[in-house]
């Protein structure tokens, strides 16, 4: 019955775009001209914003290949549907829904002209006013970054998650979670116009986009439960290894690849020449945070361990994105290194404390790393941009805003994380069967194995 | 014999660039200065078509990589040879011959200048008055694209198809197949100037590409004949599994991503805004289609085929290539849908009504998905832009024009397809024997496997 | 002892960014308003710049597939740690002194006021006065190739080395050896200065980058001496097979794509409108390099070699990357076909002449393809960009600058390459155990197999 639900409202989605958007059509300049000509660098800035948000898409093929790396190989059709699959549910996601919840009532562009400071609601379907080259433009980065925050929980509730359920979460992130915080802070709501420093500010998104995807991944990880045989009767945790730490590390320089998208992109605009100090962040936090791992790693047991190499790297670069524009390149390596040793602290407080099986550390790298990064604007912010002022420039106010923003992004995404997956558990399942798990997802959810043996593929 | 006819061949080709060239060496502005002040907007419409150039290009690595993962690893190495070559000898195969077919007559840049409606025959070797920036920029953007096409076919003929008939049909493609027919869409021929609607439209090449690409690799499949144990001795088609879908995943990311070259970039120019709308309705059909391909699969057999679903995604993308300028974002949807519906009605035609053995479903993906983009247009142009209007806006013109585009895609690339490959069968014959076949062509053409055993590789 | 010397420098580098640079903070223009008013072409020319540097970033990406693929399973984990620390701890290496010791004299922006001919000496750490938006721009741009100067050597010394001398050495090339010959050529030294054509010029660095990697990788290798096995007692070499193919063509393809970031991104500006012929050139080396590594097996055995297929289309791009701006497109192909079978002559130079271990090729494609590049400026640049012309215009000047720059990298780097090495092996040492070799160095040296096997990751 749910199921029959479900497809009824995902069909009803696609008839209401159908029938009624035509309807609606005709924004204010569908075809660009008389934007060009109002404003002579509106093509710059959309070539850089568009080819940005390109890179950050293709961010999404290096959670795939981190996430598929560090499962095992029985499972790793299942951690590519859910790859692949969470960032295009949450993109139509986030243009049936999404979109007009966060930038409804920003007036950022044409069509987005109702909201408040709790949720905006305009903008629907791309449709009306919104039809318009300025809109689609926004939409287009903004959806890429929902996509990001979709795909980040798949890795934490890896190898034991029902895909049927993964993929109604991935529309309800999307299409409500992650744009109505979203809207708090870049939708103009009221964490942007909070009475200190500059409000809450987070550039590119540690919070918005980071926080809200490793908190919600915590109370998935925590509702589905651990794998089989992840903790031990008395509750220390087991070592899985993964299947492939040659897609783990692809993946991981494809996301700090992707990463000069997400972060100089955020700008949305070439003409802001504050890009090339973002790119010059986003490489030092990421740099430094990796030769903290590595020294890590070192000094406590003789060896490098690349996993947590990796993972402490893409650690500086969450670090790294909400101040990746207001702080001076010096403090981006600090504040790369410190995101290193968050996120490896993290590591043991969700499996030891916790006793949370986040398959590849997705908690502690986006959540942990997410919130030490907005923490780390009130502290460093020199001043020299945005009007966003820190400690080391002498200022208190920006650290009051930031705190806010902290304990309010646990607190929504953690408290609509697992309100999201108990509605999911009580209707539809989020569980696979002991005996689904034992065999493997791919087998028994996809019918086919990722590496069929010679065997299998011979016919003749 | 023939082997020395075709070194002859190519080693005149070479003579002639490298004694003639100098001599007609000399364009109207090799270094670009006059042309940036002539065009104060040359310099970022350079820079946007470049770097979308660089996007394309890298699809190459997606074809790559997800021919590879469908295909057994006994022919890995094969695989991998002729899609890196494919794209780099049609590369210069464009450069000697297929540039100056396809957009000799069209006065798009200096050098361009002589052609008619059905062939164009001026800028050979992109010497003369073709040694010109903006020349120079046309050709890199439609290089990628001549190699786009070229290296669709490898994908349907794998697993038995000689190496070196398979480089030379990657020079016959790229030299006249694609370049011809292009001539006719893009160069000023006359699908370009039917009297109906906007004339035949096909913004980035559903047709012009995908479609030429796609039935090309049908006659190709068809000539080559199916692999062996493909078919039961009833006919009815044996599944055979590749060797990794993580591959197979990997690249259809990477062609994703590169499609945001491949579509936005089709403007040539930033300073058009609409590239925000292709962008976004570039995202939406791939998505859709996705989707489709999930619930197709999920409805079909209760469970999620990954292979069909990432096919289905890029069916989507073939079959917005054509439209993604001209539609509205609803209409992106739903286009994206229905080519996934056509390409998984395609995979049973081709497979048990045809016979045909198409490895990785070029023919279905490109070839039914681009005619579907051809119609899409005809339907849901909806006249915002380029003049082009569709049934939905109440014109029946255009329709008319993509269906005479239609029949004759399918007819030169087919007859064209049948032509290449029956002269390479009767020359140096297409077909790799029984024994290399059941051995793998890594071994018996290239001497190597893919994957060497560790045992293999331990030498102390 | 050392290894507490080690710790105290990195430690004392840090603490140097932290305590000095907000004393200096404050360049002239951190923000860029000011710039951008000053100069309108600047966004669109940091865009370009960027961009073009974010696709260097990538190539790291694929050096790792590459040289991953082409070492032996057991030393996978290795290959991966040494290719992803080293371009970042090099990069810190180059903000922290490299930079300086390159640009510094430039007064190619903000902050590089300070140096000679010999060495530059002011930008450490990008603070006080390099703060500044050009500056930084700058310094990413420059970073990304320093990072793969450093790359290039890791391969040629795989499967054998310490990570910790590797790290180590990755520090001071990208600190001290690179930088020092970069600003010989790049920034404002004597080489750039000579009195013969227009000076020394290696327009995107077949020199600087890939010259001085491939000599530096050079006198590695000889300096760590061969795998075990690698050699036969009589001396002739045993061919031993890397454990995955599909890695290093995936690689392959990636380098390519980031290659047009690394050529046409070095104009550092979109205004000027070379950067299409700088594309076409690089692509069609590559391709003609390629083309020529395919039919040189062919020729040979009659078998297409992949791997050394790959590697002549490297070749071709390392060689056009000094000439991609100053020379005609038929040039470009023959340049490409010469740096194929330079690069082929130099594998048996290096393996069987002079006896040394290049595990990827990385002595012949990077060191002889690069110094071919410098040479081939001289002889076909044809005057129409940058005033640089070559013997094919009549002029001899040229070729001489080129020569004494040859000279002086080879010198340099395999002085400077056996110099590093020397101390490495006096303090650290650089070569693991022979237990160490025969086991893999996955396992002793990080703790960790690449494929962990199915029963190892089963828990339960």
């Amino acid at each position: 019955m749910i199921r029959t639900f479900r497809k009824a409202f995902m069909l009803s989605t696609f008839l209401v775009a159908a029938i009624a958007a035509p309807v609606l059509a005709g924004g204010p300049d569908p075809n660009g001209v008389a934007t060009a000509e109002a404003n002579p660098s509106a093509p710059l800035n959309f070539a850089w914003t568009l080819i940005a948000g390109f890179l950050v898409f293709f961010m999404q093929a290096g959670f795939a290949m981190v996430e598929v790396g560090f499962s095992r190989k029985k499972n790793a059709v299942a951690v590519l549907t859910k790859n692949y699959m969470d960032a295009l549910i949450g993109g139509l996601a986030f243009w049936a829904f999404g979109f007009a919840f966060m930038f409804g009532g920003s007036a950022l562009a044409s069509g987005l002209e109702q909201g408040n400071s709790l949720i905006g609601f305009s903008g629907f379907l791309l449709a009306g006013n919104a039809y318009d080259v300025t809109t689609m433009e926004l939409w287009f980065f903004q959806m890429v970054f929902a996509a990001t925050a979709a795909t980040i929980v798949s890795g934490a509730v890896a190898e034991r998650t029902k895909v049927t359920a993964y993929l109604a979460y991935s529309f309800l992130i999307s299409a409500i979670v992650y744009p109505i915080y979203g809207h708090w802070v870049w939708g103009g709501g009221w964490l942007a116009t909070l009475p200190f420093g500059a409000g809450a500010r987070d550039f590119a998104g540690s919070g918005v986009v980071h926080a809200v995807g490793g908190f919600v991944a915590l109370a998935g990880a925590a509702m589905v439960g651990p794998r089989l045989g992840k903790f031990k009767p008395d509750g220390t945790p087991n070592a899985i290894p993964g299947h492939n730490l040659t897609f783990a590390a692809l993946g991981t320089f494809i996301l700090f690849f992707g990463w000069f998208g997400f972060n100089p992109g955020s700008t949305l605009a070439a003409t802001d020449l504050r890009i090339s100090v973002i790119a010059v962040n986003t490489f030092l936090a990421g740099a430094a945070a990796s030769v903290a791992g590595v020294y890590y790693s070192l000094l406590k047991n003789g060896l490098i361990d690349l996993p947590l190499t990796l993972n402490a790297g893409l650690a500086g670069l969450v670090g790294i994105t909400a101040g990746c524009a207001y702080v001076p390149s010096w403090a981006a390596v600090i504040i790369g290194i410190v995101a290193a040793l968050v996120m490896i602290w993290a590591l043991g407080f969700v499996e030891r404390t916790l006793k949370v099986d986040d398959v590849v550390g997705a908690v502690s790298v986006h959540g942990f790393g997410g919130l030490w990064g907005l923490l780390a604007v009130g502290i460093f912010a020199d001043g020299t941009y945005g009007g966003v002022s820190g400690l080391i420039v002498g200022e208190t106010g920006q650290i009051i805003a930031q705190l806010i923003d902290i304990v309010t992004v646990v607190a929504w995404s953690l408290g609509m994380g697992f309100l999201v997956f108990w509605v999911l558990k009580k209707t539809m399942g989020i569980r696979a069967s002991r005996t689904e798990e034992i065999k493997g997802l791919d087998i028994t959810e996809h019918g086919i194995e990722a590496y069929p043996s010679a065997e299998q593929a011979e016919v003749a």
